[in-house]
């Protein structure tokens, strides 16, 4: 057997306790697979005293995360700190100077720093694995770098934030709003007690600007995506996609376009047929279409400690046996350089709701303005008459864009008779 | 850039017309990923005259595809002949023979001598690639290997035989019965003249082999998997399974039990909000449960010249990065011997529908049956009454186990007004 791969760990919280339970718990069957030994040698967290439920006192503990990096005992440094800055970035950066091996579970550090990490890994000579910083237990890295590798991707979409998945499924199950259900969730420990990362699709778009740049073969752009939550959802339009034959998900989605590709994170109606649509709960999962795959699905957990650490532990076997794949899939000078294309330039079908007092003539004022902008509707629902009352008005449009339909609303929105700011929200195939 | 990497290929039917172009459209793409060109020096096929709609005149061209291991302008033999005997084992054995690496789709070959060609790879320090053995251009042999490496797997279960799947589908959605659909099926083009390898399990169960070799870590052993196949599935037996919540599919199941590992290819009653249950058509689909992962579930084509060649060039990608990997995810030393344990060991559920003669006393005489072997009821089912002519009674037992129900079914076939042998279907959750 080859030597031992020593491990060094930044940050035992949930994720950095499971990989060291993990890599206990498994030892046996982790060297067999891996061909050598996986053992952790140093670990670095800010409270040394807190009991984790695992052994830590044989390990040698660092305050300063960074100095993990120039560890004479570390092959391989695992960073579970978080944060696109501060120390997970300074580690990062040290790790690959020292011309050590990074394994990452930090979508955000990639998403954002990925390009200018993966020129100094190469520049280095040394590899990142980052399994674990998208859809935790799912292996759509890998898919994406090493499975599908012999294809041309024209289309990923994805539920790649748990939490707004299991909101806007409550939501859903339970007819309740987006406020209650969110405060919820907290209570529960399925949001955080500060929900933007996750509730506004920061934490999705860290995650599909990964996937987009493996899907695509590009160096990473979190700039080119386009970003929208889920705060604006209502229960009252869950209930209409259910009845027009719809589930609303926060996607993540990459598609080539004639301009160049399309990235974008919100909400959008999805068939309920659709498989993405039988994705309930704090599920995630990722479809991609290939030239020559077909349509790929893949679906598990996409948090938690135990699939974290799996993607994690995935990595460091990978180390152990050798393997080593460029960053984005491809070396830097073979990286390609397709454009991204703005939100603006997007096609494609809108569901649209509004409220309006229910009298003669609104109607024919919202399909003349329709019409002045060349949309045409696929359908039109508009359920009871309470007369001088606000009642809901839901238009499916056929395929349009997003300049069109943003035109049409601004200028919809300004009918007396409309009371609230119309709901739009995209639909996926 | 690294040297090309030469490959070899033998046979040129559906998928490797489908490797010649795959290699060819994408070859750019390829060549950036796999950090080198990937091309094609060598063929073998039986009819060296039929325009295949790829270019391969400019090919060397052998008549004896055995002949591709020694030749000395090939790095990689792709054995696309098929067969566990004859030129396909007589290749595999020689290119490993030759030092060479093999790629292969040949499940048969892995399920019956995959075992004796791991032995031979690892001797001979060769890796063999066989992502297109298993569910076409879903990658699970790469996350079994790879991606879940890190888990203990308790349980694998899939759909990975598009024939059956599709003629299963027909027959719920379309009411008819199964001799009629493979008519239909064979006049397609999706089942073959003599369909047996596929409507009796064999196929499902060569895949079966392969997977869980790789989720249990211990060498491949098609022997151990029992194999039953589709053909006694009836419309009526479909259609009471709707009525009680389930969909029948044909599933290879591999799980962990106290005392061995259950391998088992027959059909299933799977609940109708299962993963598995909305698997439609000719689709192939595999779910692994890992002690830490959770539950991942991979669905996409399982067959055909796009997803399988999809499959090969994530192989030969592989191997033209570098990455080599145990053939059965561990060095022979380091693989596991838990024992199979035989289908007579089976605890389950089972679905029992008996055509009996509408008279009193019949139900009381087969519930005393089971009531003698053990056996409780969950449910029962006896629509209409037909005084005096054949009815049909179906039970739904709790859990027991298959000797106990193998003992009950034989008496009751024996009850005079009991009028056809029993269909018995095992119930999965």
């Amino acid at each position: 057997m080859k030597p031992t791969l020593r491990v060094g760990i930044a940050g035992l919280g949930t994720v950095g306790t499971g990989v060291v339970r993990l890599l206990a718990e498994n030892a046996e069957m982790i060297a067999a697979r891996a061909g050598r030994a996986i053992t952790i040698t140093a670990v670095s967290a800010r409270d040394r005293t807190r009991d984790r439920g695992v052994r830590l006192d044989h390990l040698r503990w660092v305050d300063d995360a960074v100095a993990l990096a120039s560890g004479g005992d570390i092959d391989v440094v695992v960073e579970l700190i978080g944060g696109s800055e501060g120390p997970a970035k300074a580690l990062a950066a040290e790790t690959i100077a020292a011309g050590k091996t990074l394994v990452t579970a930090n979508k955000a550090l990639l998403a954002v720093h990925g390009a200018a990490l993966a020129r100094a890994a190469e520049a280095a000579g040394v590899s990142i694995g980052y399994e674990a910083a998208v859809a935790g237990g799912i292996p759509i890295i890998k898919t994406l770098r090493e499975g599908l590798a012999g294809n041309r991707i024209f289309r990923i979409a994805g539920i790649l934030n748990g939490t707004c998945n299991y909101i806007l499924t409550v939501m859903r199950e339970q007819k309740r709003d987006f406020a209650d259900v969110l405060a919820d969730a907290q209570a529960l420990g399925y949001a955080e007690a500060d929900p933007s990362f996750d509730i506004d699709g920061v934490d999705a778009a860290h995650k599909l600007a990964i996937l987009a740049a493996l899907a695509f073969g590009r160096p990473v752009d979190f700039a080119a995506v386009h970003v929208e939550g889920i705060r604006r959802i209502s229960a009252l339009d869950i209930s209409f996609a259910e009845e027009l034959g719809y589930r609303i998900k926060l996607l993540g989605i990459a598609r080539e376009t004639p301009n160049g590709v399309e990235v974008r994170v919100h909400p959008a109606m999805v068939p309920k047929t659709a498989l993405l649509a039988s994705v309930e709960g704090v599920f995630n999962a990722v479809m991609a279409e290939g030239d020559f795959a077909g349509t790929v699905f893949l679906q598990g957990r996409g948090a938690g400690a135990g699939p974290t650490a799996s993607a994690v532990v995935a990595d460091l076997i990978d180390i152990a046996r050798g393997t080593a794949i460029p960053v984005w899939g491809a070396a830097q000078a073979q990286l390609a350089h397709t454009p991204s294309v703005p939100i603006a330039a997007h096609c494609g079908a809108y569901f649209l709701r509004l409220m309006v007092v229910d009298e003669p003539g609104v109607l024919a004022d919202v399909t003349a303005i329709l019409r002045d902008h060349g949309i045409s509707l696929e359908s039109m629902l508009q359920h009871g008459r309470k007369p001088g009352e606000a009642v809901p008005i839901v238009l499916v449009t056929h395929e349009t864009n997003e300049a069109a339909i943003g035109q049409a609303i601004a200028r919809i929105g300004k009918i007396a008779a409309v009371l609230e700011e119309p709901a739009l929200i995209r639909i996926e195939p």
